[in-house]
């Protein structure tokens, strides 16, 4: 057990899967979760997600020695001044925002003196949201990356560390703005490039929405899987991490532009050797673990299944 | 059985799968396969790809009614150039390409008169090429396009469409140059963004391999999967589907600066109102059987399974 009461504010798809992945493990004595809507508070007891819900986050992290912050990244800044004053001396404040610069920035001034802030981002997820999304497996074999702040107190950062490793997760700590740079590649942008082209192909008059979702398996499906992402969430991150994510769709434009050069000219050669080079990042995505090499485009639809 | 002898030209991994299908349904008296590299041809054999595998594209097609071209786009003038003398009357000849227009010009003139040309394309494929790469589900519950020409055999479409249908696909027939459109959206331009998004990733000195490796289940992964595809086959569609494929990139590129203005002046309802609408199509595409609704990103890595 490394925390006696762990309190989750916003119960969706990573707050249900801490909740079961910490029950799952026995990381702490009690799980104390709520959420603003009343339907999902309601949800959350009917299936059980906690061991407590509670109807305000001033309730939830009242005794709770570390406190969670599970809301989009634009709603930090409200919750953290909402529990500012009821959190008790010594506990850790935690979040698991995709955006970390914009998350201190709001979260910071409104934590008393004697309370611990480590702030996080489990880079794991799936494109469902909501209290029935989470499953205890969620963060098994993922990365959580801990961007603690300068002079903030090691053994706070080693617990939380202990938590998700204790969750199934590897962990690493790094700069804030680093982890939003980084971010911006491996998440931001390729997420608003499959959001702009799904909405694309939404607009085109002549090729019908019912075409794009017949012949969808050719590429376009893993796009759509992306962009159902939620919406909130997504708004939020686009507006937090607005240098780093207009920094790289600026490269991306760039050469973009340049394979769109090759393709009018006919330079096939630029081409294959462009498209020889990618290949290699895949097989290190393989070996490291972080995907299975099973042919997924191929796999059984669930009409057949 | 539908034919009594099919050949096909090129040993990758929609060959293979045929193959393989063909023989599930006892479609055919006989597969007779080839390609150009003896490697190739020794591994087909090894592995019992097809009922023969012959050294010249000459013999494979000697007495078959129906020839299927596998080769990339770009090597169809060639292959057709060579088949043509030793084709069948009556034989059909039909070829597997992503690109249906640039087919036709480069095939039709080199079929003599009595051989029936029927244009198709399976919508089916995984990342994996080459001769092992080929499995007999890959075109269960997947669209097969065909693109019958003007004045063509009413007969030679309906066997063709029958045999597909054996292998499991469902079939429709469109015009080549709507084809090349659909394609255009839901694959062509879809395959270059995300070859595009890899090949900026690798670039960048400021972030390294290792870290967009290990944090690529945030969105990164899916791109690596589908730029992971083989590049000759590729470069070739780029190339004979120009057109299409850069109207399609003129739209997104569009849409995509739209989204990064939003991005910069903070413009959260256009974010939050264009996200919510792609939301639908994912949905679409599940109710239509061409995905599951199982979370993709939680899935297990090999390390863990």
């Amino acid at each position: 057990m490394i925390y006696q009461r762990v309190a989750l504010i916003g119960l969706g798809l990573i707050a249900g899967s801490m909740s079961l992945a910490i029950r799952r493990g026995g990381l702490a004595g009690e799980t104390v979760g709520t959420a603003r809507s009343a339907q999902t508070r309601d949800t959350a007891r009917e299936i059980g997600l906690c061991d407590r819900i509670v109807d305000t986050v001033a309730e939830a992290v009242a005794g709770a020695d570390l406190v969670v912050l599970c809301v989009p990244v634009g709603a930090m800044a409200a919750v953290a001044a909402e529990i500012g004053p009821h959190l008790a001396p010594g506990a850790t404040v935690t979040d698991v925002g995709s955006v970390k610069q914009a998350v201190i920035d709001a979260v910071g001034p409104h934590l008393p003196e004697g309370v611990h802030f480590v702030p996080g981002h489990p880079i794991a997820g799936t494109e469902h949201s909501g209290p029935r999304a989470g499953f205890p497996e969620l963060f098994d074999s993922r990365w959580t990356l801990l961007t603690p702040l300068e002079g903030g107190d090691p053994e706070a950062e080693a617990k939380l560390r202990a938590l998700w490793e204790g969750m199934g997760s590897f962990v690493e700590s790094m700069d804030a703005n680093h982890h939003d740079l980084v971010l911006a590649v491996t998440s931001h942008a390729p997420h608003l490039i499959a959001y702009t082209m799904v909405g694309v192909a939404d607009d085109l008059r002549r090729v019908t929405d019912s075409e794009v979702i017949k012949y969808s398996a050719a590429g376009f499906r893993d796009f759509t899987r992306i962009a159902a992402s939620d919406p909130t969430m997504w708004r939020d991150v686009f507006l937090s991490n607005k240098d780093a994510t207009l920094e790289i769709l600026g490269r991306f434009t760039e050469e973009l532009f340049a394979l769109q050069r090759a393709i009018r000219t006919g330079d096939g050669e630029h081409l294959h050797s462009f498209f020889t080079r990618t290949r290699e990042i895949r097989r290190g995505i393989i070996e490291a673990g972080q995907d299975t090499d099973a042919p997924d485009f191929g796999r059984r639809p669930k009409s057949s299944s």
